[in-house]
């Protein structure tokens, strides 16, 4: 199925095991009325969550307060002109109690060192997918989708 | 220098080099009041605008009618866990008149197919950087800052 952009919409199960193969995804948020973009390493919680390890006093720390935040995954083929993406939008909160400590079993250390003790989830209430199909829309002489 | 959260912060220049060497980035805009994020390929203008083009009718088309928007891009390994990204924020707007005629020149071409003949500019506004720095955050025995 393609959408509004020409591009082939994922089922729900590829957008899954896409954002379980991944490690490494995109926050966007609102930031002092601007938008704002910060690169995360995540792992995916037992319900489904985006976790992934915030420090303390960081700006994204602020922004994510039951805040509704967009989170994206892609991945593209310079060479072949062939990608796909999937974006989750939901809630974006800090763990406590019984899910914070199901988040520290996760296999998740945050890349950058430092102080990022506070585990942030994600919990999915829109989940989405793309993918460019180069059989369906390029120009002749194209590959064909070696999209993901 | 260190930012807030222990990430090495990347000059102007050194932000400007990655945004020339990189082609696709993230656009993430507010979509009927949801944070929302889209791959596009890229390319920058001479007045140093990052360019894009986008269809008819898209939904990212009618989010990007002089709005502030983030742009996005970064580079990872996952193996060393080193990282840079890129964040510009700037108000969007279509390209018309000499505007458009340069943007027509620029070796920029939809990787999706399909119609997608408008052109859109992104005027930098706030443009950031940051690297992960392995020799000044990391556990002993990380290797050291491969992150570009």
């Amino acid at each position: 199925m393609l959408g509004d952009d020409g591009l082939e919409i994922l089922t729900e199960r590829e957008c899954a095991q896409l954002l379980a193969q991944n490690h490494v995804g995109r926050v966007a948020v609102t930031l002092a009325a601007l938008p704002a973009v910060f690169p995360v390493n995540y792992a995916i919680g037992d319900d489904g969550a985006i976790v992934f390890m915030t420090g303390e006093g960081t700006k994204l720390r602020a922004a994510l307060q039951h805040t509704v935040v967009a989170f994206e995954i892609d991945g593209f083929e310079p060479v072949a002109h062939g990608g796909w993406s999937v974006m989750v939008v939901g809630v974006a909160s800090e763990l406590e109690g019984g899910a914070l400590e199901r988040a520290r079993q996760l296999p998740l250390r945050p890349w950058a060192g430092g102080d990022r003790r506070h585990y942030v989830g994600i919990a999915p209430e829109l989940v989405s997918g793309r993918r460019i199909r180069h059989d369906v829309t390029a120009p002749a002489g194209a590959p064909s989708a070696p999209a993901s």
